[in-house]
């Protein structure tokens, strides 16, 4: 009898594990179960549905069930997960809409079962038009409901990265929008604050109203409809409400069948994405990994990550013996014209866990100066002061910030010290740089500090 | 007395030098000998003036002698260096507005003559109608012929980056332009064939005439004016021709003084910038450098390095002990709408330096599938076949070339093989890249090969 794999989750852990598996091994029987109907959907596009930029929410779904089956891969749509037996290696999962339940056995299991948008407990809460913004449905919901109600002032709860792409597409889709967030600044955990201050500049030229430093307290909600916002600093009215309070692990599956979860909640793993229990593997978003800098174990639920960790879960699961190496951290948003990228440690962060550090904050032009439609550059380089070795880096700007950000990761990967990252021979041509590009400028700033 | 250094040259090896001596010993006495009456003029910016892009040549006017004397450096322009007498160390200099020399005496002396275009002994090359294009001169002769004289049909000899930026400029102010390169493809110092067909297709689909393979054997001139371009394939007429076939050191007057050339004919330098003759030290295109990839002397003439090492030299002309590490080559063009980017080895010359190597070569979304504006971006990775060492990569697209091309390039200065580079943790938001970026694609690609 052919060996069987099964896979909790088919997003991008899930089903890159299932493809991987499915080219190295075609004698391996491999089936995903999925709780709702779509699978490998690509999260990151949903804002971009509202200002009608994706016109179709189905072209967020990169490949659909009856594709993953014409490679030869099981998809189980509609099977909720809600046990796993260890002792019998089997996974029992709901069928909500046969209204039945169905055991299916393992000879190794893959958890991806991502992670979940948190929902405060708060007064008003449950209100009808207060919406998550995770999972697909999530989408079609709030699309729906903007499409069906008269909706011109949407208060988006959280100023990360989904709290930012949301205040995008809501203003150009013509709404009044209002951000709600704890911290003094916008994206606090990839930004410092000087850094982030560029981003809230842009949003407030763009018209959306910031109330930071303003922790959520509730709503009011009058016939199911909340129609204010409460906050510490003020209450005000709004049409709609979006909670982009960010994310946690899935891992409630795991924890009641005793497999061991870490300081994040998330399933505990090893460099080859072993869980505890022999036979049960973990990827992507429910699942923590190690951050090549720190060393440390850290909690970075994004795509990319995910996916090569499904690749190689999927790899490992049919005997290979790969390790996921950890991340630095990157990541990259779009606030109106503005491109945002982050990689490695914020000085914040590396002064609260502790560290010495040395930084430079420039600003530069994009490309040559007499060429035209320039724009000025942010970039924040971090050290560490004994070292000098590179810790992170943030870029602002409007052109060529995802290139920047990515060589600032790649000096990370390569653990370059300040030195050798200002030695970079970097290509320069007028239309897309200066020749001293601004990554160079912020590290000839560095090493004379 | 104070001690005084000579620098001849003030383009961007010249002055950067004389910037940093200023800067780090106001006690020194800087001098800077140009032959033109501009100094730090941005010759990379030159073609963008041909179609209007940058209206006034002015611009390209980094900074004016004036300003460089209020810096405290003393501009000589106008002052042409004949000859270096290294036992009285002096310099002579002719003064051509003054019909006179002049001898300056020097502690510590700074070639940074830089390099000039290549002119061919062919049949009519003196015609009035051949240009060259390397000196702000060059482009003031050129577009005040353009601007008198209906030329509708030039003929650009050499189809490398200032080739190709000719026929960009040139063909966007109207004219009908025709490229003549010997080798049988564009750009044939940096991107192997199959990349350089996609810098061809996207000139023929903007309507430039290519003549591969095609060396150049002459110009039929009448009254002094090129009427027809030869090559061993054919004649064909003209209007103007722009001669754009690369430039050589600027070493004769190191020769004459008897400091040592390298194999370039370049001076001969160490890490340092220092010549073989005590107290005589070279930057920028006049100079060689070291390959970081291969460990070789390699001779690259673009502006990153000539600055980074105007910089080491001046530093060290006042005492200090830095290296100029070398570089791995990294260049950028634009081509139309088309970016292209390279660095360290191609194929090409990876196999003619006897190297066993391996490639990938892949076409990849330039951003999330489902993201509007998204356009194919073809990247090409090239690996040593033995331990897996990146060599290099050539990447072409429309957009986030350059950030790509300098991951790569980062990737090799960290000496990366192709297991680590697939790792890179590179960001992902769907406006500005798929979450497989392509760099990782062909990183993938190229494991499995």
């Amino acid at each position: 009898m052919a060996e069987r794999v099964l896979i909790v989750g088919g997003d991008a852990a899930g089903m890159s594990a299932a493809s991987r598996i499915r080219r190295l091994d075609p004698s391996i029987r491999v089936s995903v179960l999925e709780r709702e109907q779509v699978v490998s959907y690509a999260a990151c596009g949903m804002p971009y549905h509202l200002d009608g930029r994706i016109a179709r929410p189905e072209s967020l779904l990169i490949r659909s069930p009856a594709q993953f089956e014409s490679m030869g891969i099981e998809v189980l749509t509609g099977h909720e997960a809600t046990e796993v037996d260890i002792s019998a290696a089997s996974v029992r999962a709901w069928l909500a809409a046969e209204r039945s339940h169905r055991t299916l056995r393992y000879d190794h299991l893959l958890l991806a079962t991502g992670a979940s948008a948190v929902r405060p407990w708060l007064d008003g809460v449950d209100a009808e038009n207060v919406f998550l913004f995770r999972r697909y449905e999530d989408l079609l919901d709030l699309s729906s409901y903007l499409d069906r109600r008269l909706c011109r002032r949407v208060t988006v709860v959280g100023g990360g990265y989904i709290g930012v792409e949301l205040a995008e597409v809501l203003t150009l889709r013509g709404m009044s929008v209002t951000i709600v967030e704890a911290a003094p600044t916008l994206l606090p955990r990839t930004l410092d604050p000087e850094m982030a201050s560029l981003v809230e500049d842009e949003l407030h030229r763009n018209g959306v109203s910031l109330h930071l430093a303003s922790p959520i307290e509730g709503f009011i909600a009058e016939g199911g409809i909340a129609s204010h916002v409460s906050t510490s600093e003020g209450v005000w009215s709004c049409d709609v409400v979006i909670l982009a309070l960010g994310v946690r692990p899935n891992s409630a599956l795991a924890k009641a069948a005793g497999i061991a979860l870490d300081e994040f909640d998330a399933v505990a793993t090893d460099a080859h994405l072993r869980s505890a229990i022999e036979g049960v593997w973990a990827a992507g978003d429910c699942t923590s990994t190690v951050s090549r800098i720190t060393g440390k174990r850290i909690w970075v639920p994004l795509g990319p990550a995910a996916n090569k960790q499904g690749r190689i879960a999927g790899a490992n699961m049919v005997g290979q013996r790969l390790a996921f190496p950890g991340v630095v951290g990157t990541a990259f948003v779009k606030a109106f014209a503005l491109q945002v990228g982050s990689t490695g440690l914020s000085e914040t962060e590396a002064r609260l866990s502790g560290m010495n550090v040395t930084t430079s904050t420039i600003t530069a032009g994009d490309r040559a100066p007499y060429y035209p439609g320039g724009q000025d550059t942010c970039v924040k380089l971090v050290a560490d002061a004994s070292t000098g070795r590179l810790l992170g880096g943030q870029v602002v700007g409007r052109s060529g910030v995802p290139g920047r950000t990515n060589v600032v990761a790649t000096a990370l990967h390569a653990e370059m010290d300040i030195q050798a990252f200002a030695e970079l021979d970097l290509g320069y041509a007028p239309p897309f740089s200066p020749v001293w590009d601004p990554l160079l400028v912020a590290a000839n700033q560095l090493q004379r500090a």
